[in-house]
């Protein structure tokens, strides 16, 4: 089935997260065909990290991982969707759903409320996780 | 609030299309900041065609236009969600949503049936638009 998809010239496809559960659409990643396999193979989401370069299982750090309910692919096989069970937040932030700000009469608002405090989600024994060194926003590497 | 947007290489940035009242993903797409300005003029979804390299509205040709009802910014900033109202089906095959696809014991299977037939989305007065030149599966120029 690898051959349906159509990877950019990075090797890579953007997959879009969603729960299977609520239809809320939780974050944006992008697969490579090993870590799309690794996904398969497992039944939890993992990704390509982009920053990072590497393979980047979600929630290897936070705990947070997402069980794969459905593999959607698109008319053209360029993109994807998960449906998943998100274990806790998508978001490093500590958001349920990584597009929590909405834009309102010209100015981004946040709509919801934090599930938990970010600094919960990594612990100090993962410095290299929730250090900000690793670039804003970057969570776990997308 | 485009500064709020990182914007790749090309100048893109993933919007995934959301129905506002069925959460059901329709289909995943790029904008530009040209493109961007154009919806939030107009109310309407336009893209950037990476195809054709140019400003798309989409439903010009199948008449299926999408009125935004909210836009969406991850926490990062690279990636949108726009909640909208579709005039019609998204796809350029007649489905509702473009991820009409699933996998399935190693196999991709349509999940659900398409709304009208394609030929009907695109008369025959519109031939640039629906001819198969346009390259595989590119809909209105994805």
């Amino acid at each position: 089935m690898f051959g349906e998809i159509e990877f950019d010239q990075r090797g890579l496809a953007p997959c879009v997260v969603q729960d299977f559960a609520t239809g809320e659409v939780l974050m944006l990643a992008y697969v490579s065909a090993e870590s799309l396999e690794m996904t398969l193979e497992t039944g939890d989401l993992h990704f390509h990290s982009r920053s990072r370069d590497e393979l980047w299982k979600k929630g290897e750090s936070s705990g947070n991982f997402m069980h794969l309910r459905q593999l959607r692919y698109d008319c053209d096989g360029d993109a994807l969707v998960a449906m998943v069970d998100p274990a806790g937040p998508a978001c490093h932030t500590g958001q349920r759903s990584c597009f929590f700000r909405a834009l309102k009469e010209d100015r981004l608002v946040a709509i919801t409320e934090p599930l938990i405090d970010p600094a919960a989600l990594y612990p100090p024994d993962t410095p290299s996780e929730a250090s900000p060194a690793r670039g804003r926003g970057e969570g776990e590497g997308i």
